[in-house]
């Protein structure tokens, strides 16, 4: 069945998600962060990246809602933008727009923008979930924008944060909700062409969104803006995650991250902006 | 205000209690277990020592009933009976009943046992907590058992194996139930006497458990029936915990548990009853 593009600019079913300092804390320890104004509930603070936490559902809302075959679909790029500092209990209602699909001809992008609301309407964050679906391209419509964003400087980073992860990372970041069993089967990960479980995307990403923060924003959650970055290659739990960062203006970091055991490219397109 | 040793012998407030595989799961992680079939929901198994977390508000309940003072309450013996394996999901109503209350002269002791039935009133585990309430001493009572039970023999340990612990442990497994600040902030810790915080005795209790549970259970929660311990001394999160195991029966372990860093003995008199 070929994608359903009449859906573009149309909203989606919305959502509901809430959470509370456990939440927050067991999604700072899945991201490596284990440092008490993140992980202990005195002032306690939430790390900008959580917010793709509350959205992620929107993700199968979409592929539900575009009749897409959910095993056929990869998580190409995520971006987020905060408002203000994410509180340690929220309640919101996640509204999916659907804002673009293009024909890349082996498959098809789609974009959705989620806002998240509180219960006085306030947006609290916005992400937007960039997908490829295997499979669906072809339709004749919109090839998007072409050219890379965000592409490193042709110099030597201004700053390079090193990362471990545990063995068992992708098993406790799962329980923040991505329960895919990709990331703790090897059987599943076999189905998926991978020598074994693979850590999540956005399980990189939170480390990523860390480097930057304790680097640039001196740990204060409300001095990160917004962070995108482009899934390029898979991390496997245990390896070290090495974030090279570029400083291109007061207020915008240019991002890239590799494994140090294997050199792979594994965000790249990054960028934050930044409170100076 | 005297300790209230009119209540020996009484039921205390019930509770109810209930737990999922998400819970299972973030349980074995904060005790170490990072093996699939505990920490990965397909075929999910259960460790034994799971059976303290849907009991463990009895602790607070037997403190209010009897008016000692939380802050004064010391951890100091802990037994789990398992009836069968726990399930991955479950509910039950948790009975406390005080069974006996020592004069120790410089505080008592107080023993709980803790009943956890299911809906239909099937026992599913049973916990008895031992806990010293320093200064509700000598008020005249019996002085308890003397004489030291589960004595390693003098012979060196039939097995030993070696856990070390995260930097963070304490702050993994506290999201398990347990938030007692003492195990995450260092000023709680120092106001405790403490240099640092320190594991939960109850996590040591879960690392100690699985050495049982894979060196003479075959890895088989059905296999252990029993395990009592005693709470001798600390643990800092990052030591590595050294289980040590005699096998004095085909069903009877004695165990004895170090810090290796210190050489400090953390768990004593402590012994488990296996399925042979």
């Amino acid at each position: 069945m070929p994608i359903d593009t009449t859906i573009v600019g149309k909203k989606l079913e919305s959502s509901t998600a809430q959470w509370g300092e456990k939440d927050v804390m067991l999604y700072a320890l899945g991201v490596g962060e284990t440092s008490l104004p993140f992980a202990y509930e005195q002032d306690l603070k939430v790390l900008p990246t959580f917010a793709v936490i509350p959205a992620f559902g929107a993700m199968f809302t979409m592929g539900a809602a575009m009749q897409v075959n959910p095993m056929m679909v990869v998580h190409g790029e995520q971006r987020i933008e905060l408002v203000g500092p994410i509180p340690t209990r929220g309640k919101v209602t996640n509204q999916p727009t659907v804002v673009a699909v293009y024909d890349k001809i082996k498959g098809a992008v789609v974009v959705v923008d989620v806002e998240s609301r509180d219960e006085k309407g306030t947006l609290v964050f916005k992400n937007t979930f960039t997908t490829f679906a295997r499979g669906e391209g072809g339709f004749g419509g919109d090839r998007g924008p072409s050219g890379a964003k965000n592409v490193p400087p042709d110099r030597k980073p201004d700053a390079v944060v090193e990362m471990p992860t545990e063995e068992w990372q992708a098993l406790l970041y799962r329980l923040s909700g991505d329960m895919n069993p990709l990331h703790a089967d090897p059987q599943m990960a076999a189905l998926g062409g991978y020598s074994k479980p693979i850590l999540h995307g956005l399980c990189t990403f939170g480390h990523v969104g860390r480097a930057v923060l304790h680097t640039y924003c001196g740990s204060d959650p409300t001095r990160m803006k917004d962070f995108e970055v482009r899934f390029s290659g898979e991390v496997y739990p245990g390896e070290t995650i090495v974030t090279e960062m570029w400083k291109e203006s007061p207020t915008r970091i240019v991002v890239q991250a590799k494994t140090k055991e294997r050199g792979t490219v594994v965000l790249s397109n990054a960028a934050a902006t930044i409170a100076p």
